[in-house]
């Protein structure tokens, strides 16, 4: 079952990104989650709201755990999320007497936001190194080709000569600020979610804000001010990133696409595509694909806005907005810049 | 690998449709791409283009037919969908003489066109049962509730008293009308496409229209007044009536979150989700995966407009676009009926 | 003040509609609220539930009546809609007694949503004519230009000769569809809104749908089923329709930008845009209006969409939403007729 | 002709903002084209490629300039924007010998894309006073009623006790992010755009980075490391930031228009809005506002990222997309600001 072309065996070949889209299988969910409890329960521990030995029973049990998955996906179903059911297998993997003490004080939303940023650290390194990598490959362009010719083109109509520099100017400028960008919003966004059932921490009996210091310091996160879980801006933030860099992606692929054009013949490629009908054709899909996430990206960025009307404590169905639309912009834009890297590293004409 | 939350092990059974879903698996597409390539060398052959016996033994070898993947998920990165290879891989296994005859005249677009088409016709069907069905419920439910009383709400002030039959109402209204739509478009959707290379059905020697009206035929599919490979309105306007369909019960979900509130208490399910923090809450989640599937389905609209600016012969980049948006939408929409049914079933008491 | 570009004086020449334009102004909405609240007055007489000698006052005074519009701005602001001081200043200027019968058992948003109907009946017939009339410039640049060669293009790549014909061929089906498709959702927008507070016409005592019969007939409107308020289906209907429109023209829009390209030269105009850098140059300045329109229409679609989650029985964000949206949408697609129009006219050479 | 709500004489009050949509009226247009012409004739002049009298001169005659409207109107819908004949009429305005050394070196897009800069550094005052003054109100109300009871909501259902200060909490957390997001990309916005025809600057004969960096300074801008005019992320930033923005006041209004339900009675208002039919209830018409804001800007801001597909040089299509856009943007985002501040200074109680 492949609804979407990111998870499709074919599709996602062409638009999708299996190193990144890891991070949003169920495994890496896990992962993550187990990685959440055992830190809460030893800053509980330290904390002294729980006692040291189930802190260490938590992190040795969790180790080898692995959840009744046929049982989850019906708690899934009947709960709207998966973290209720998941912590009852957990505690009872754990058992009694320490399995009582796994995710004090916390609320799902507390494992699920937290995991989630905990993934998106590692995905965010591999899409910093991709832009950068992405940068060199620009700049390894320019000094193959940046002296040659090409016809600037305004509004459709030729105008007047420029450079290849000139058009490869136009492409990383966009891209070293969001690299800037990314350097800006990265501490916003890398901070740990508790909150508790309301987002008062009230079930720490005032020791909220120790347990969380303890936590940020082990999960390696950022301490925000105050639980955020009803605060979306700086998811919707990253998602405009993303779709700021298919964007700028996007508009690479719409000038090699025009610059292909036979009659120009100002882009050559190693590798093109083949035609059912015409064998003979060498089509430029990786430049296609460009353009299509970012026109992608671009449309369910409105969702993402649109998720930030949050009501109240939380909003059941915002959040689930934010889960049908932003793993897909994150692999759409780490799956642009490997695409548009290996497109560059395929060229083998610009300009004249 | 699960990207999409349509795909995903757990949240499927949140939001998804594993019955529909299964259409847009590559399962299904390839079995549309055999039935598409036997039907055309039946039709090639009744035209006399193609010798009998090759329509014969490429009808023959088919039915077993399954692909190498690897070899195909390598060719549909290079050539931007898998159709060339897909071909390619059917000529041989269809062997000489006769696998030379195979995807007469056709052209990549038209097997994944039409195959689409095929496997839209039969979730029409099964979105226009679930579509009947929910108003069966919608009417039991009126039967049950409808003159009990409720707070009329505008402007979220109390403003008069009404019905429940009133409020039951406006829920219908639009589903009826969606009904009636669905039978206007789906003599538009539900046709052939078949082009050639840039859609002139220029390889047919003159005989194309022929081949396109008894394809139609042996596919069930109606004929078109001409391809319409690069006309993308029918798809846009379908995907207009999924989410017509999605906000219809996007609303429904919306006032049922509202007068669930306890200090409403206007409306009551059998079933409701847990929260790990507070095991005595009942969440309303099927109404939240309601009001998600609507702004979701609202928000990815826009892409398939923005896909009806496909240049020229094809656009690769405009034709992604969609199948990255298309499939979500269609199952966001089945789902939400699924989903609206179950709920209306569950409910135990609406107004006083 | 001009925030919207259709509004602009100087841009809306390029993107906007005066006439149409002219719909969403202040004057035609007055005009409609009085065609209103003096048919409104006539029906209610007839059923016998105010005087029929109010109801001629009604009528006769209306006819001159102006509000003092400081005082129905400041009123618009508080009120969030127009219709409650509007009323109360037609009520005054109708004086005692017989003011006081004028918007019987109706509420604001019947006269805003009846009034919008109103408006549109005359926006439909002119964007009806446009359509035509454009089909007809289609097929006369298909009398003059249909034998001459194109080089047709996939994927931004020259693939086989095609006719100038074949091409006009996949623009004029979409509009061809779209004009069939008016035909279906007309009788679906044009119908009477008359609910009263809360849509169940409980103002009337018993005798609303006889009033609403006698006010659709005296309107020109069709009759729904039951009040229609919080049902917005007919409206996203034809919003899609409008994106629709707007998205054929921006796909026949961007194909004659590439067309006109230099190195092309498969398409000529008679007047094309001059650069204040480069005098010589010949813009092609309706065609990228075209694809503006289009991708702007494409995205508000969205919201349009998001506007059907209409809580309870009157939503006044979901509404103030369509108000910021609608017109635009309306005005966008009938100014994208109207400049596709004229470019055809203006066409001195497709292809060789 | 008001297609634009943000325009309508009545509508405006309700969602615009009269303030900061005098910003992108014509006269503010005309003022900044005047100001970036005669600033760029004095570093031309300083760059020794224009006599200094013809400086002298431009700047002295621009100060009366007022085009001709009829005809700049004419011609803005036959270039495709305003420049080219503006400039034309200012140079006959300032006569020979002078008027020919004005938009020296420059293309339409340098006036049009910095003259939009000069105006947003006014307007970005304005927001950043408002955003300053909401927090100082919401500070208020957090003493005012910030001990007061709430009852903590998540998912539409009753969960614990919570202070009226922990949901202020939850407002105010992304807006004091929204201010430091403004520090951090108003460098990238207030740079000066100069590029020439096709972004090469060439016609200054080598002396075009003076010149830049002459009239940056002169204009008090920032100066970019290369014109940008096909880059326009730092639009989409910004518009980005607008919806941030609009959707944290998006999310206090949703919890104020529920909050403010009969049934809870958490928050009330000094001011509300009428009916027309219930002439008793008092409808949270700000707060309405606000969502309807929100989600319209969460649509909007999808054209913005579609228009950073700017082809080659210059896109006339993605240019005028955001013409369409982006003005009504920042008027929602600014009178959104507004009205949250009005809002919360009109609080007569929040909690119990």
């Amino acid at each position: 079952m492949t609804v979407s072309a990111f998870d499709h065996p074919l599709l996602s070949q062409l638009v999708g990104d299996d190193e990144v889209a890891a991070f949003f299988g169920f495994d890496a969910e896990l992962f993550a989650a187990i990685a959440f409890e055992t830190a809460l329960a030893e800053a509980c521990a330290e904390a002294g709201l729980i006692p040291k030995e189930s802190a260490a029973a938590i992190a040795e049990k969790l180790r080898n755990f692995r959840p009744e998955m046929v049982r989850l996906a019906a708690a899934t179903r009947r709960d709207g999320l998966m973290v209720p059911d998941l912590v009852a297998q957990m505690r009872s993997h754990v058992g009694p007497p320490h399995g009582h003490h796994l995710h004090f004080g916390a609320t799902s939303q507390d494992v699920t936001d937290t995991g989630l940023v905990l993934r998106l650290a590692e995905v965010l390194t591999i899409i910093q190194n991709r832009l950068a990598t992405l940068l060199d490959a620009l700049e390894e362009a320019d000094r193959r080709f940046g002296a040659h010719k090409l016809t600037g083109v305004t509004r459709m109509q030729r105008a007047l000569p420029i450079s290849v520099a000139d058009r490869l100017r136009t492409w990383t400028g966009p891209l070293e600020r969001h690299a800037a960008r990314l350097d800006e919003l990265r501490p916003r966004l890398m901070v740990l979610q508790l909150g508790g059932a309301v987002g008062t921490r009230h079930a720490f009996n005032a020791r909220g804000d120790v347990v969380a210091q303890r936590l940020a310091e082990r999960l390696g996160l950022g301490l925000p001010a105050h639980p955020w879980h009803v605060e979306r801006d700086n998811f919707a933030e990253f998602a405009n990133w993303l779709s700021l860099v298919t964007g700028a992606l996007g508009k690479m692929g719409q000038d090699l696409l025009l610059m292909s054009q036979n009659a120009l013949g100002e882009a050559s490629f190693a590798e093109g595509g083949g035609s059912s009908a015409m064998p003979h054709k060498q089509n430029p899909i990786a430049a296609e694909a460009l353009v299509a996430l970012a026109r992608f990206n671009a449309a369910l960025l409105s969702a993402m806005h649109q998720a930030q009307i949050h009501e109240n404590e939380r909003s059941g169905s915002a959040w689930t907005l934010e889960w049908l639309v932003f793993p897909q912009m994150v692999v759409a834009a780490a799956g642009s810049l490997k695409r548009a890297h290996d497109m560059m590293l395929s060229v083998t004409a610009l300009g004249r």
